[in-house]
């Protein structure tokens, strides 16, 4: 799962996300792939990658200087971020951009919040049983 | 990180979630661990257990019947899930009952939904200075 995805940093400008095509349902975007959001935000550094670039896009050799790991694993947490279409890369010239890509939260943020409305549902129905005058 | 914490469906009663403190920051329950609930989520049985839990709680052979997966398999995904404060089990007698555990969904939803609602103002401050009339 690591060894994620093409080449951030160096050759052509093309995108990444060829690979992050859902394997288990129909995604609502194209890059977006469920799993690897989830897997991707289980890191430390890429949750403050997607922290620092929620406030502003930035290239990725800034967004490397306040992070005290090297700037090749930077690059490599920002693979994984686009492979799983929580970031968007664009080269212009020798910099590439990185910005935030919404839908990658989205499609996590929609997934909890279904979750989340299930169980309110059940807990309010139980504190109804619950509520509920003894017949006997 | 696989060979996740304690013993479900043998041994003793007690909990698993000794294991689930947080390395990197103050956790809002004892239980939670943004990177565990994270990286639980991103796996598919794990969320189709956690979608499960929410509906009911189940004891373990139950969860496992419409699952294709062995008996030990759902077991270790149950391990993952109670370490990262996803989900809660309990034991009585020989039965396990496994049910959601609000707090881990909620930690996750809190940092995607701050997340979002920063990007959102941004794009709003965005839209703002496009609007604006030009002073020239």
């Amino acid at each position: 799962m690591e060894q994620a995805a093409g080449r951030i940093g160096e050759g052509a400008g093309a995108s990444m996300s060829g690979r992050a095509r859902s394997r288990h349902q129909a995604a609502p975007s194209r890059r977006v792939n469920i799993d690897r959001v989830f897997h991707a935000l289980g890191d430390p550094t890429r949750r403050a990658i997607v922290e620092t670039l929620s406030e502003r896009p930035q290239s990725v050799s800034r967004l490397a200087a306040p992070l005290a790991i090297t700037l090749a694993a930077v690059v490599q947490h920002l693979q994984i971020l686009e492979a799983s279409g929580l970031v968007r890369t664009e080269k212009a010239g020798r910099v590439r951009t990185c910005q935030i890509e919404p839908a990658g939260l989205s499609v996590a943020e929609t997934w909890i919040s279904e979750r989340r409305a299930i169980w309110e549902r059940r807990f309010d129905r139980l504190g109804d049983l619950l509520a509920e005058p003894d017949e006997e």
